[in-house]
This record gives structure tokens, sequence and C-alpha cells, in this order.
């Protein structure tokens, strides 16, 4: 009688003590096939990773390395976690040993080079991976997801974002030259770092807006809308710094053009086979702790009082969805294991 | 030598226990020429006010005690700091009496009593004051004010959102009919009253939007900005709850139809004059905590990447100048001291 | 060539919408040999559970019904997630049924069912089954619970404490007629009802102890110290409530008789087969965060400046460890599965 | 007529950017009798301090400098807000030159010079001054203060653990060889400064203790209590840090030696005219809200099921009465003023 072969595959990790590389641990140590071969921060080399983060121990065995090339080269996939520019230094060595990357840094998503240093401020190093790389929006670009060596994966307020929108800018049912998206993000979203403005006594009890004069994940929602609608879209981006720890709400704004259109239909229908995103019924309100932990984004579209504005409710981790879930949806896609393998646990509420 | 004499007045609460109620005695006990005379709880009557309130021990010696006609009417000016549909039961027979009113409920707010019924779901009990009644906002009827036996404080987002939207709106400079308020207000703003909703661990850490379909400030906003735009507006109004105790912040976006106004030179001039509207530099991004405790707004005004939409973001402290501090600014103008009295209070930050 | 069975039971929840009931959902939907069979809610009948808890969306497909007790007895397992005083008036039939009984509330843990009348204040519906019963503290009752037919799920503050203090007080080298517990809790510990003190705006952003002169868990810390000790134990409890939503942290303080005994070395030893007891390295500070979502309880013990007094750190997540996981663990051992099935979650962190 | 002469003095601060730096402006800026003359901070040397801390804005019109020593020796009283080790190099040519000293960090709390060096990790820089130095708690030190120069004014774990333990002390009726002080603290307890433990995304929502090996908070509170028992005391002390932004919560445990006390009234008698310590009735629970932006201690004592234990509970603001309030309560003792001037503000609550 054959036996059922579960296919395993080497994860390597670089850049794993911010906050999407502990949850990228986090779902990776549940994950039923893939085996957590190498960690790397230059800062812990030496650590056990569960000394750093007493929550994995018992988890996680590993220690934190520095980097090393062979020992990555010789994983399945390797995953970066790092500031942005890191990973495009290192790509094109790991694609050329076999390895398939999966960034969850800004470096690959843009397809234009020129406005990727306009925005990141520094020079891309690899322009030519530029074309090669695939958005990684499950529910845009699966199919070559599943073909890719090269993954950019999405910011978190992309992915809100994006998400909420879809259906109206495919559907070309409103005004895509005056789209809004005000999003509020958790302070885990600026990533683990010292610095000022995200400690306790500074970001809690408060709320403010951020970056309105230019965000950089403005052209990179702009880039994916605009390959949606099929033209250049126009957005207002306005990112907020809320009180929680994780989670990412939009709350999005567009004028119909087509006022008959029945949007509770169109989302249903946009979404019907996704895993990952839930259209909330009519008059739906989505909490952000809806989805804490989980790799789910909760969508709920109303038109207030009946009029030619429609408000769309989005919402993310902006850890898992936002992060390091999708990562792995990503790499599930990639490597042809059921899409959700490894993401199913359930929101931790309350 | 003549002495100077300082004018004192009495005040009566009606409804001491909320959170308008006790920010009301917060801020009136600080205050140099008003005599808290009465202070009126069904609930509490008979109980010390510091024992419900401790902050208050050895600032506030009143105790609660059941409402009595005779003893309101005793006052200089009685403040309603009760649920929607008290006041309107009582103003009549105060006013009758000499005594002036500040209602900081809605029940005198908006100018159409069938309008009234339709929001807040009960027939208006004397619609004949409607006329009479001033709406509170002393940056747009202080005259008025001054003048009024009876004052409708406006209500927490409507302060905020009018504030940050009156430049533009009776500048003319944008479309009135496609206007979006976009409000997170903390917590303290539902009231004080055992919800479930408003639990530590049901809204802790976690953001949603309510009342998308349509919520009891919409009709209240729009009356005072078709007011000042001398048209009927088009509002879209979408309120959030946020993780925070106190605080409202306002992101208002507009469609220019004149892009070569100066939009911080509009905003500057229009509240040069104005004690409690702060507009901030160009470029900046208002924190709540900026005004925790203050009866100021904060408002910054943004048009990113220079194209025709404009972003106002505008904070209030909710229970201050959106509810209590307001009010007392008001009694303020109504009896003729200065304008400041009693509200000179820095925000607490951190 | 023979099939490996997996045994599955049936599992009922009586009194599903409260956060121990909700957190029994989310273990036993994601446990591999429990069929979530009944779900019961008065309040809720009729209405689909994820419809109430939208986090379980896709997971959960139960409808909540009115407590059945026909249904209920045809379960394997029947979990009271109910107020105080459920539980014992359908033990008996339940039991007599063939079903196995977890009640999360109190009505079982306390022996004396004299004592138990006067901490709860309603007299004891079925004093006979106090003696059967067993306190389902798998690291002291491990054996009994095995064999039970009837288990009396710990309290939170009851788990966190006696975890801690167990190896002291077993070992005899602490005074324990002195023994204080200082304990600090989420604001989920004081269940999901509508009541003033637990709103956000009053716990937010403030500490406060509470139930100094004598809090129910008191009596339960006590037997099972005493049990330990062989001896009645004195034991001063002062718990507080924290601004979480999930989280306990015990600080426990005792004086040692024997300043030679290596504490570190009994801890470890006392719980090195326990696998969701983690005795952290010596000078450890664990944090509440670090449990969160998980079934483990974390401790560490100091010396402070080598004295004779003993500190102990004590965290659980009161809704896993302290409540709902507790029960899987327990039912987990009731009906032979692995101990751990349905409990290797990792802690949510950040 | 002879007019009535204020005296006014002029302040300088010297490190005017971290908490307990820009909580003595908001208390300065309202105080009668004094003109801020200098701020100081070398990293914002010329930027406005409302720029800074918008809160400020209309409040403080000063300019941060580079500390500069004739500036600041022309100032009647200069606070030191800065960390440990600064104001022992300015403080003797500060004095001489007739300027009062207020150091609100650690330089001069402690007499033992060479403990001092112990517990702080450097040596100190002008050990003579140590016995002139006055420990600026009014409620044990205000005659001294009167007549002081220099004054150190205490920590903020030290002021609510001391005026929580000293009736008991004072009176001899407890065992003063095993106090012990369970405090728990905001997180601006641990300053404004960009530090990876104190970010919102790693103190949210979590709890833990620290320091229980040896905290420099320690010595200071033992040697307070030492001389008010006249006889070295023995002292547990744990710090824990508590998602909040200001507050710090005293439970203090010790063993009574004379039962018979009548605690509630030993404690009332002790306080009688002290205007800044609030001893509660029986039974009460202060909270860490009800003193929040208040110079106000609140002490509430039990003795549960009338054992031999004492506990004490005890809250303030750290940045008020356990640091800038208390600063400027001792200023108003050294410069003769009003004890209470500047100091009236009632509690934010919510």
């Amino acid at each position: 009688m054959m036996e059922k072969r579960v296919k395993m595959i080497k994860a390597g990790i670089v850049g794993g003590t911010g906050y999407t590389g502990v949850e990228l641990l986090r779902l990776l140590a549940g994950h039923p096939q893939v085996e957590l071969a190498v960690i790397t921060s230059r800062a812990e080399a030496g650590t056990p990773v569960a000394d750093v983060f007493p929550h994995l121990r018992g988890h996680v065995d590993l220690t934190f390395t520095v980097p090393d090339r062979a020992a990555l080269a010789a994983c399945d996939v390797v995953f970066f976690a790092t500031p942005n520019g890191t990973a495009m230094g290192m790509a094109r060595e790991l694609l050329s040993a076999g390895a398939r990357v999966i960034d969850l840094a800004a470096d690959f998503r843009l397809k234009d080079a020129a406005g990727w240093q306009d925005w990141y401020g520094m020079p891309h190093a690899c322009p030519e991976l530029l074309a090669e790389a695939v958005y990684g929006l499950p529910e845009v670009n699966r199919a070559a997801i599943s073909e890719a060596r090269l993954v950019a994966n999405p910011g978190c307020y992309p992915t809100a974002v994006q998400l909420g929108f879809l259906p109206l800018v495919e559907a070309g049912v409103v005004d895509a030259q005056h789209l809004i998206a005000d999003a509020k993000s958790g302070v885990s979203g600026a990533g683990r770092k010292a610095e000022m403005h995200i400690l306790y006594a500074e970001a809690a009890d408060s709320f403010k807006a951020y970056g309105v004069p230019g965000h950089r994940h403005l052209p990179e929602i702009r880039q994916g809308l605009s390959a949606a609608a099929g033209a250049p879209v126009g957005l207002t981006f306005v990112p907020h710094l809320t009180p929680m720890v994780r989670g990412i709400h939009a709350t999005l704004y567009a004028t119909l053009k087509d006022t008959a259109a029945d949007l509770q239909v169109l989302y249903e229908q946009r979404y019907t086979n996704e895993p990952f995103v839930d259209v909330l019924p009519a008059k739906s309100h989505p909490e952000t702790r809806s989805v804490k932990g989980a790799n789910t984004c909760r969508v709920a579209v109303h038109r207030p009082q009946g009029g030619d504005t429609v408000v769309v409710l989005s919402v993310i981790d902006n850890l898992v969805k936002g992060a390091a879930g999708q990562a792995v949806q990503n790499m599930n896609i990639m490597f042809g294991f059921e899409e959700t393998a490894g993401l199913q646990g359930i929101a931790l509420l309350p």
C-alpha cells in the first residue's frame, strides 16, 4: 500500500527580530509542511530565538545566526522580514541558487525603478528583477504567484485598501479619479524599532493622522488599482496611528457612476472563491479584533442614505494578512500546498 | 476707593453622573465666577458627589439631589447633562422663572421638529422653543449666544466636523455636494452607561466604524454646514470607535473648485480671533492628546500632492470643546464673562 | 492493514455567550477529536454563533439553542460556561444520563457546602456531589481527573496563584501562615456583562485593587494550598484590575524557613513533566503577553538580595489556562486524549 | 492705599524635553507667582517649546536653549529634569550664585555617597552637598525644606510607598523587618526615551514585573522608612510595568505587632493637616485615575478578614506628586508661597 507522502520544504528567514519576522515564526512553526531551517539576525546572532521571544519557548528551537548565503541558498524558500533595501541586495544570488524568495519589505513592490527611488530614497539595486517579481496579492495574481520565483509581498495598508476597492474598480462602477482611503493602523505597523513617536506614552490614549503629504504605500496602492481599472486612478490616502497593537481598518469612499449596481452582490461574487476574504452581510461594521491573529480580510459595503457615495469598510491584521500570513499564503501557492495550510487559526477575541 | 466686584452666578446641573456632567463639575468647580448650587441625579440622590467621583474630593462639596424645579429655577443658569428628551420637558418652566438654560443633549439642536422626531424617535415636547434656541457654536453664533436664554450645545462630532469644514464651506471653494467626514471618537463619547459594546474587553485593542447607514449627528452637521454654505450640502459622515478614553479626530475630505485658493491663509484668517480654535502650521498632524482636558480645537489643512482634494484634520476633546467646555464657553458669553474664564487649563500630556 | 481510528466525542456547551464560552468555542473548533454538538444561550437562541461572534465565521456553524436536557445528555461531555449556580442545577441529571461534566464556574470548587454558601450567597443545590467532584488542576489531580465524571475547573486567580506557590508549599520551605498573593487581572476576567465598572472609559488608563476585604477566590486558593501543605495555610489575597484584555500576573511573597533551598531547582523539578507549566530561567520576569491565547503558565522564582523573602512571578491567560484551555486540558485527560490535543497554539505576540 | 504685591520668582528648567520637564512646564505656566525664564535642551536648542509640545501652544512662549550657566544662575530657582548625574555637576555653581536648586533626578536622594555609587554606577561628583541636601518629601521634612537651598525631589515609587507606610512605621505597630511593597507604574515612569521595551507594541495589553533582583528606588525607600522607624527596616520592593500612561499604585503589606491599633484613625490623624494626602474612608479602593494630573496621594488602609496582615493602597500620579507636582510643592515651601499655589488642578476623569 502506498504511503501518502507529505512534501516538506526548508524555509529561511532573514531578519527575524521584527514583528513580521516573529509572526512568520509563529505561523511557520505550526505549518505542517515547513521545516524552519535558518533564521538570521546580526544583532541577536548566537541567541536562541526563544530567549528573545519567550512566547516561542517550546515551539521554536532555532538560534539566530548571522546571514550566511550558503545556508540561505540551501533553503527552498527565503523570507525577507527586513528593512527596505535588504532583499534587493541578496535576491539575485538566492534565485540563482534555486531558492525562491518572498520579500515582506517593499523592494519589489513597484514596477517602476525610478518611482521606487523617489519614494524610498535610494537607487534600486536590481531593477532587472522588477519585471519578474510578482506582486503577491493572491486575490489578483494567484496564477502568476504559483509560477513565481520572486514574490513581492504587499504592504499592510495596500492589502486592506486594494481588497476593499477592487470590486468597485474592476467593475468600473465608481469615479476612479477621486478615490479616498482613510486608513487606521495599530502601532505594530510601525515596526519593532526604538523610536520616540511609537513609545507607549506617546501613542497610547491618542489618535493622529500622519504622512498626509505623501506615504510610501500610496504609489503601491495606486499601481494596483490602476491595473485593476485599466487606467491610472486618482487616490487620496490618509493613514492614521491608532492606540492598538494589531489591526488595520480602511474606510474607503468613492462616488458611484452607476447607482443601480447591487454592491452587495458585486462584492460577494468577486470574493466567492477566496478563502481569506469574507464579505459580511449588508449593514455590517467589521471590527479589527475579529481578524486578530487570523489571515482574513473582512469587508462590508455601504451606501449611506442611498446616495451616490459608496463606503467600504475593510479590516485585516496588519501582521497576518497584511504581512506574514499573506507571505505564507503566497508560499503555499508557490509550492502547490493547500492555500490555507498553516493559516487556519481563529482570531483571538476578546 | 472702589472695590472691583466680581459678578458671581449660581449654576445648577441636571444629570450629574454622566461624563459630561462630571466634566462640567470639574470645570465649574474651578470657575472664578460660578457657585455650584444644585446638582441632581435620581439614582444617586442623597450621595455626596465626591463619593461617586473621588477625584472631586476636596473640590466639590455638593450632594446629589432629586430634580427640584424650585431649586433649579432659583439658579441663574441650568445645564442639562441628561439623555435626549429630558431638557425639553423642563426648559419652558425654567425659562419662565428667569433661569437661562444650556442643554448639552440634542433636544434643541435641530430647527426642524419633524426631522428631530425622525432621528430621535420621539415627538418634540416644545417645538415652539426651537426657533428661539441658539445653536451654541461660538465660532458661528457668538452674538446670538450673548443674547440667548436657551442654548443648544453642539454635539461632539458636529463641533469637530463643523470647525474643520467651516472655512472651506463659507468661502465656497469646495464642492459642497460631496463632503466626507471620517470621524474617530474615544469611548467616553458613548456615555457612562452599562452597555455591552463599550465594555473594556469589547472596545480595547480594536477599531470599528458604526452607524454608517445614518447617525444622529448627521442632520446636525448638515444643518450647520448648509447654513454656512447658504444652500443644502451633501455630506457622508462615518463615525468610528477608537480605543482611547477622550478625543475626537475628524479627517475631512472635499474636492476643491478653486485650486488657487491659499488654504492655510484661509484657515488662519477665519480663526484669527478665536480663543479656542488653533490653526496649526502647514503640514501639521494634530494629535487628540494635544487637547486632552482642554477646550481647544486644533486644525490643520492639507492638499496632498497638490491635487484637488483638500484634507482637513480637526481634533477636540469630546468632553470639553465637544461638550462641557463648550457649554462653559457659552455660559461665559451669555453672562458677559471673559470667554476664557475657567477654561484656561492646559491639556494633559502625556 | 489496520486503519488507525481517531476517537471522536460530542461536546456541548451551556452558556456560550460569555468570554469563557466563546474561548471554548475557539479551542474546541480546532480540536481534532471533538465535535461541537450543542451550544446553548437563552438570550441568543436561534441566532447563529457566528452572527454574535464574527471571528468564528467559517469556523463554527452552530446556532445557539435554549438549553435542552436531552440534547445535552446525548453529549459525551458538557461544559458549563455559566454564572455560578447554574451547573449545580443540571449536573446530577447529566451525570445520570452518562455525560461527563466540566464546570467552569465555581459550583463544585469548594469541598465545604457551608463555606460555599457563605461566599456565594446561596445554598448549594447538590452538596452530595461535592465529594465526588474533582478539582481540575491537572498539575495536582491528574490521576483523579482521568477517572472523574464531574470536574470543577479552577478559577483564574486560583490557577495562577496555586501553580506559583505549590513547589514552596509542598516542600515546606516557607512560613505557610503568612503567604501573600498580589494578583493583577485583565478586564476580561470580570466577564462579558453590562456593568459600569468594566466600561472602557472606567477601566482604561487606570489601575486599582478590589475585593481587599475578601474575594471568592480566597477560600478556593486556601483550600488548595492547605491540601498541598497538609495543614491550613494563612493567605492574604489582593486582586487588582489592570487595563488589558487578557492575562493574570500573580506576584507571590513568602518568608523562607530554609534559606539554603535551591529554589530554581525546586521549581524545575516540580514541573519537569508538566506540558503547560514553564519554569523560566533564574532572574526572569514573565510578561502576560507571552501566554496570550496559550494554555501555558510561566513561572519565575526570585530571592531579592539573597534575603529570606521569596518572590514568585506567575502568569497565565485568564481565559485559557485560567478557564477554557484548562477545561479542554481536563477533557483531554478524562477521555484519554493527548493532554496537549487542541492546545498547541502559540501565544499571540505582539 | 497699599497695593498688595505678589512676590514673583524666576524659574529655570534644565532638561525640558522629558516627561517630568514638560509636566513642570504645564504646572509652572499656570503658577501665579512664577515667571518661566529659561528652559534648556541641547537636542532642541533653538526650537520653540510649543513646536515640540503642541499642547503648550498659547501657554508657553519660551524657546529651548543650550544650558547657559549665567542665565540659570540668574534664576531664583533651577529645576533639574535631567538624567541622573547631571544636577550634581552644576549644583555647586548655581548655589554659589544664589539660586536654589530642586533636582528631580536621583543625585541628592541618598545620604551615603558610596551607596549612591553602588546603585547608580558612577562616583558622586559633589558628596559634600549630600549632607546639606534636603529630601523633599514635605510630609516628613517640611520645616527643613523651607530653609533648604538644595532639595532632592523624591522618586515616584518612593513617594507612593513612603506615604503609604509612614503611619505604620512611625507608630511602630508593624514588623519593620518584613515590609513588602508591590508597586505598579504607568509607562511614563520609564521616561521619554527611545527604548524598545517601552514601545507601545511591547508594553500595551500586557503586564510584567521588572527589577526584582534590585531597583534603584529600593535604597531610597529603605533610607526614608528607616529614618521613620528609627532603625533599619527590611523591605522587599517589586515594581511592575502597567499598560497605562500615568499613575502608580502601591500595594503594601506588613505584619501587625499590635492588632488592637485603630489603623483608620492612625492614618487620618497622621495626615490630617496635609493638603496633598487624602486618606479614604475604610474599605476604599483608590484608582490611579482619581489622581491623574493632580498632586494628590490617596491612601486606603485595610486589614483583610481582621487578621494580622495590614494592606495599604496608595496611589499617585507619577509625573505630579511623584515628580513635577512635588517639585512645585517644594518650591512653594522654599519660597514661602501658599503650599497649594499652582497645584489646585482637579484630576482628569475619565
